[in-house]
């Protein structure tokens, strides 16, 4: 089997699944070709060897610009902030490297756009990684839609919710700071909603939106936390957020559907409540991240005395990616979908194609999101170009 | 026990809740005044003969502006279409009738407002029939905020989800002509959404909105088929839809919360799903009204190992106005809603109190829908007085 | 329309739920006859007269043997605890008297033999009120069944739960002694599920049961407590509970299904809990009273990647008996079930028909019952004959 | 880091979990031992040889017994047919290797004991992989139950339903032979229960049951299909199942919680549906494995207006095993349990310790399985010793 060498850029949690799904996707999936883990790179050279210890990562780097210059490299890894995906993700392409970038994709979709373009002009296969795309329920979701079962969309009704800030002790982490974020939940939460939607139900066309902050100031974090490639943290004793607590927005498709997303870290209770309707004029579909083997469908088609949503346990062989996992009922977690995330990915280099999401959709999202923001900050409803 | 004489106006599908709770709150709950079923009034006479056949009404009227002239009516419950609530409120009102009314309000912030300062001039007990804040359920949410238990409220979201017109042949009745609703879901169903919002969260500062249209033509309904004081029917074979069929608002509270609220009538699978979820500092509660006996609530006090939301069966002998009923785990159903409101209008008569909501709330409700559909329609946020 | 004289034995709780569904039944549905409330009957006068005042029975007694002499009374409506249903029924089934009789049937299968002799023989009209046969979401399930949707029936699993007694310090009322309620849960609750049972799966060959006891010993009531027809209090502070606190049954059906029931009132949490999954080779079915306008199914003739439960919102038109009520969604509760069961037993008494479940049923659930107790009590599985 | 060889017996699905969990325990947990994956063995040299390709084993077997004769092998993990486990256990207790043992433990109880007195008696540390103990909802059920918040128990209500052989074209595999099996869906499912109910509630003391088959005649499975050391395949077409389809349990435990066991392979939508209740007099608990990051919790000692079960969602990082894994709400799968039992079984090793559920629990477990088999044949109660 053709070997493929990876190198990862940074060793925060994203690390973590990158790690195993890198490792491990192999032994349930049929490849062509087999990923090497070549080399994680991080500035703080002690993470670095903890990575390479724990993961058998072969070698390491402090320096991320050695990557593009080392022939044995094909792919990089981009699971650095977010301040730092532009710079790496253009300098990787530049030097043809494939790359697999963590979201939301940069700082701006001016940032996005240069991604796109630098990833076009040298032809490499570029992945953004909007995990959930490849929840194998989500998917299922896609495949509806596809058939027809969900007919003329309606309506999108996106949430995603969680509450690991409302203590207001807890510090000023990088994602908190605009300069290393660029947004809060707007960015980090509604990015994945956004790209669900277009995956689901297609571009945005025009946008209103309100954000608020409810803590504006908080403990800085302590000395020594921040991994590499993280931010700086300030000698104050509190710094400013600058970033939104929650932002809301309500949309028009271009095929006419009215839509929401509501993003929020200021919802006790709520985990990582990744949450979507779909409505449409033969049925409707309803996901829920934190039950993420369900989807649950309703269909017009279906007898009037028996119409009902179905909680569709999506872990059928029929499924999407379940033959690889385990018998029916036997679910599947989180990390599953950066396994096939890496699966399809190795299957996009190793048949010359490409994979979605990608720059391109990365840059689209993005655009949405500035303009929401930009409507958030006017108070004026902003179409899309 | 003194006998209050009340007057019907309307027959249709609500005066069939009213007359049941008018005939029955008396045998569940202690009260000291005893409502009279004494007139049912439509300009329809044969349907106010059923009314007054089936249910038990003594006498009836088909002009609703004899009832302000009889001495012997104490309350006029208005059950008509929206577009005539203005003037028989205002004429029960100047004729000191007390006014049972339904909602929607009015057709605009102007009428409703006229409606308040009528009554509130006249001295009457003014009630507007938003139901479901006497759910026992959401009547929980309001002690449980009331005591502090869900704390600094940082988020609503509300959807009011329908689909009973999503079928392209269903009939073009009054509720999809402006001049007879005064708008479709948005007066309907988020008129609703805004008050329970108002009841639990507080007053709307700023609202940003969409709204859209799907079908927008339909048949006429069937000759004869209206009930009185319904709209007249077109002689055309189909007619314009003039009301929007969703309408999704964003908005800023007073107290400094990020709300959303979704109405729509083309949600299939969605019957009669009033929802809403309510985040703050300590906790959380979601309703849906298609399980309307239940309160979600989470607790950021609970022991950290055991957080979750608590799926509260409303039917102890402890939860508002349940001790009138079953045992628990005995549920109630839609209609209870409405004895409740019977129950507590004929207190607030007896004791020369009032009672909540009433026009006053429905006017500062309607300024917020109205705000809204002058954001849909100029494409700006729009800051309430 | 034809007027039918009730007379009602019984003011305890059970009796306000009959009262309000002879009074209302007829506003709802189309009735040939229409029920008059002519008798409320309790050997406790005060009892008595306040029925009377608040549901407006026409009439008291406080002898139910006068009923039976009464040329007035056409329907015995037995609302009394069950120690005494062989002797009310057997004397009004032998004056020719209609029966409307609570659950369970009687002490024991003899009486209930007995009770169904009498009432064969004189060809009165029977009912034995398990009242969940009328839920419209159970409805369905029967619906469902005889269509074939199920298909062979391999499973039953029935479950009947409440926590009402787990308090130690509850008392000793009527349903926890043996010589007025027959048995505990096993009685009251067992009696129901297999009523259920019969109703959608059928009759039952062979059971083996256990029963426990957890709290052997209350105090008794408070003096004065006991309604009228209810158990004599000791004058000990404590008497002993003389009736089991759970029962589960293991069963075989006739049609070769294999199926459970548990009955229990120390299951904290569940408030009333009637619980059934039905499973058969096409599909399968579940429903819990405490959602009881939902019924769960699964098709097996769904498409591969579609199966799975779907939550039916019973609420249609088109869904049993609720084309009288509210619009989809719109729920009902616990009592509109004893509204379908007095309409379905005037329409039986208008069309010279007959009604289920009547006392055959009981009868037949209590030999069932009686054989799990002799069960329980050799260690044996009995054998049905 | 001190290495431990472990060789692997059976190369079937279970291998593929076992594999995985071998593989990555050590990168998710602190373990003081590195298990090396040294050797896989299968009779079937092509399957040894897909697994050592696959998975990474060092080198392949075709005969186990060699395994018992290795001085390099510290672990032996078997994962064969049940009715290979008793030979080959024996053998590996006798040789001094730790051993890792799937269930149901073995064909009898009197194989269980020869099993747990064989490895008490060498003295090494054995487990039997009861995988769902090690689920941390199940785990957190455990806490709440030692920490009093249960209470005393009065019941255990416990389901394991599953629906793959309702189809009657599916074939006889092993799992439908009783000399390879065992037992049906009782020794398969049922073991899973009873070791979950001793591990929560306690032992069992008596028991009543039934079973029941449904289809008697299966298709033989495809000429080499089946791995080997799975059953030999018989050459007629159609053979018969010698097992049951479906078992049910009426139980005593000690304590003298009342408790029920429902096992069935013919459940039309329950996919591997674990399903349990737990009630005490403090509160109670219930679990879904098709939910398995949820466990729902009941208290009596919350507000009596605000009780309710609560859906925990056991992902943060004070439940069991949780810290090594992802950030809250981002759930984990059926896999992860194994990787949980590799590493107690790990850290039992290298402490010198012991591991639960063990050939104790599994011979104990056995003991009722037994009993229930016998009073389903005999039609009486069994005690157990």
């Amino acid at each position: 089997m053709k070997k493929i060498n990876v190198a990862m850029v940074g060793g925060g949690f994203m690390g973590k699944t990158h790690s195993h799904a890198w490792k491990n996707a192999v032994h349930f999936f049929d490849l062509d070709v087999q990923p090497v883990m070549k080399v994680i790179c991080d500035n703080n050279k002690k993470t670095a060897q903890q990575y390479a210890d724990n993961w058998g990562w072969a070698e390491i780097e402090t320096d991320w610009q050695t990557l593009t210059t080392r022939k044995d490299i094909d792919i990089i890894d981009i699971c650095v902030p977010t301040y730092l995906h532009h710079e790496i993700a253009v300098a990787a392409a530049r030097a043809g490297k494939h790359i697999f970038c963590e979201k939301p994709i940069a700082l701006s979709a001016a940032q996005a756009q240069a991604m796109y373009e630098a990833a076009e002009a040298s032809g490499i296969v570029h992945y953004l990684n909007h995990n959930y795309r490849r929840c194998p329920a989500v998917r299922l979701a896609r495949q509806l839609i596809e058939e027809g079962k969900i007919g003329r969309i309606f309506h999108w009704r996106g949430a995603y919710l969680q509450d690991w800030i409302v203590n207001p002790d807890f510090p000023l982490v990088w994602q908190l700071q605009r300069q290393y974020a660029g947004a809060g939940p707007h960015f980090d939460l509604n990015s994945h909603s956004v790209d669900l939607a277009r995956y689901l139900v297609g571009d945005i066309s025009r946008v209103t939106a309100m954000t608020s902050n409810f803590i504006t100031e908080r403990s800085v974090a302590e000395a020594g936390g921040p991994t590499a490639f993280s931010a700086k943290t300030s000698r104050k004793s509190t710094g400013k957020v600058t970033v939104e607590d929650a932002a809301f927005m309500v949309v028009q498709f271009e095929n006419g559907a009215l839509g929401s997303f509501e993003a929020s870290r200021f919802a006790p209770g709520r985990k990582n409540y990744n949450y979507f309707e779909i409505y449409g004029s033969k049925g409707s579909c309803a996901f829920n991240f934190e039950r993420m083997n369900e989807l649950q469908v309703f269909s017009r088609d279906d007898p009037a005395n028996t119409q009902g949503f179905r909680t569709i346990l999506a872990t059928e062989s029929v499924h999407p990616y379940m033959a690889a996992w385990w018998p029916p009922g036997h679910i599947i977690g989180y990390e599953h979908e950066f396994h096939h995330a890496v699966v399809d990915f190795l299957r996009a280099i190793a048949t010359g194609g490409s994979i979605e999401p990608n720059f391109y959709d990365g840059m689209k999202a993005m655009q949405v999101l500035e303009g929401a923001l930009e409507s958030a900050e006017t108070g004026k409803r902003v179409t899309l170009a």
